[in-house]
């Protein structure tokens, strides 16, 4: 195997738009597994919204990044050395690790992914691992969609809202969704059956959801914060729920700026939840049934966008915040 | 009986402060009950923060008055005429009325207060008919506190703030309130048994609150949003609760500034939830059995702060803002 290993790691807190001095990518030493541990190669590394979160020394639900270390990212790996008795060479394993050739893995921070049947192990990786059980959840647990109602989401053509717009299908909502371009609106509505699509770059987004919305909106499922959020807020039916599943908007802002329409949460009574998937660790297997099953009977498409070579890492995840991807956004190192 | 009857009309929507013009008061004729309806004499008038909501239109939880329409309020008042065979003469009955001497009430509007027992009459109707279920459900119910958990309600020594403090204390929580006076910081730590108090006038609200609550914040009961809303989101454990019962600090306010701190939300998988208390009238049962035994257990004490006259009802409005009272804030028209 290639001795070479890659290694990307924080230099700087972002301050606005992601710079390209705020990761470096140089060769290092391939680290060595002590007991328990094992080392593997990366696959796939998983570039999520979230990354951005890391990166800062934001108020978040772990801690970030520390400067000079490692990138932290979602990765699928195989095992090429390993002193842990129950992660043998060759398992495919994924978990949190870092942006590098080689890392060491343990129990804690990685698991097998297992026999993925006849889905091939990248898209298994990109739907099952992360951002289906965070659609799944995040829908129908904060979310509680009941048939007929209006169900919103935005950044609709991402990895997660993608999926969250055909559950909400599956489960009789009238859904909308918003997304950045025409190709985007385009797919969601033609391809993955959402019931209408507003691009949100060249429409008025107030007047176009009022529209879309004739009964107004029972949930929102909310991925991106800051004016959408506001637009949603005004439309929220009493005892309405919104999902709190990302604030991409506000993740690139020097300054927060909190939602003007705040107030409709004790006016109609809302209920406002945020959430992260892995506080459901312990409930993956139901949604990982639920969403194979959904998959192979066509109910649910998934797109992802593999991006080959590790160099490209940093310049693929600014994508994230401009817009520039549809569906998940995945670097190839090595196919498994 | 006297045929003077004074009534207060809305005629114009405030901007910013309350000032003297958004509302007249003048004689006018009294009305006379038609079949299914009934004639009250005011006895007491109940000043909520609310009736600011009411003269705005704001999107609000029911229909704002309309300009020219008598003010409305939460009334106590005596039948002095019927055309309704369950309400005969003398029946006391509390509910949804105007600022006026004389006014029609449907059974839709008003209800018996029914026997109010060794409970004089001003204090069932200023606890047991709106700020002590409102506190009751609000906190128990969309707050869900648990024994050693830290609550944080602001408005403290209000009147629905004041009690919410002592429901807590009573479930086993460490319990700190914001007031803006050092007298009311006394009443509600000395008298009311909060564990801490915090004026946020003369106090750095951000520092105090984290020396208040060393184990962060488990659940706010928010009567205020701004910037304590702010600073209590920053504080807010994991899974945290905040209970949105009022938004006083933005009544008033000409623009709507949405908490900067939002993202709380989402790092700390926090429930935020608006509630109203006519949501639970089915089940008031529950709240006035608990409360009334409570308070004839010295568990939980009120202070009404009584005015005199309806001609004060406007001027004394103004204090809910400004921080001028202290407790439950009533006009007494004529003692039952």
């Amino acid at each position: 195997m290639s001795k070479t290993n890659r290694v990307w790691r924080l230099r700087k807190r972002p301050v606005g738009e992601i710079s390209d001095d705020v990761l470096s990518f140089a060769e290092e030493s391939v680290p060595e597994p002590v007991a328990g541990e094992f080392l593997i190669r990366l696959n796939y590394l998983s570039l999520d919204p979230t990354n951005r979160i890391w990166m800062s020394d934001m108020d978040q639900y772990m801690p970030p990044v520390e400067l000079n270390d490692p990138m932290r990212g979602l990765v699928c790996g195989t095992v090429v050395k390993s002193s842990h008795p129950d992660y043998s060479e060759g398992t495919i394993v994924s978990g949190l690790g870092t942006w590098a050739d080689f890392q060491i893995g343990t129990p804690e921070t990685m698991s097998p992914l297992g026999d993925t049947g006849p889905v091939p192990v990248v898209d298994a990786f990109s739907t099952l691992a992360l951002v289906g059980p965070t659609a799944y959840f995040g829908l129908l647990d904060i979310g509680q969609p009941q048939t007929g109602e209006t169900v919103v989401v935005s950044a609709a053509a991402g990895a997660v809202g993608s999926i969250v717009g055909q559950i909400a299908k599956i489960k009789g909502c009238h859904v909308v969704g918003l997304a950045g371009t025409d190709d985007k609106c385009t797919w969601i509505k033609n391809d993955l059956g959402f019931d209408e699509a507003i691009n949100y770059r060249t429409q008025n987004v107030p007047e176009a959801l009022a529209a879309a919305c004739p009964r107004g909106i029972d949930v929102y499922f909310d991925n991106v914060g800051g004016d959408i959020l506001d637009a949603c807020l005004k439309l929220m039916n009493l005892k309405g729920r919104i999902s709190t599943c990302g604030l991409i908007s506000q993740y690139n802002s020097t300054e927060a700026i909190g939602p003007a329409n705040y107030a409709m949460i004790l006016m109609q009574r809302l209920r406002v939840e945020g959430f992260i998937v892995l506080d459901y660790a312990e409930r993956y297997p139901e949604a990982i049934t639920a969403l194979s099953q959904w998959m192979a009977e066509g109910k649910i498409k998934v797109r992802t966008q593999v991006i080959d070579g590790l160099d490209n890492a940093l310049e693929s995840l600014k994508m994230l915040y401009t817009g520039g991807n549809t569906g998940k956004l995945m670097i190839r190192v090595e196919d498994t």
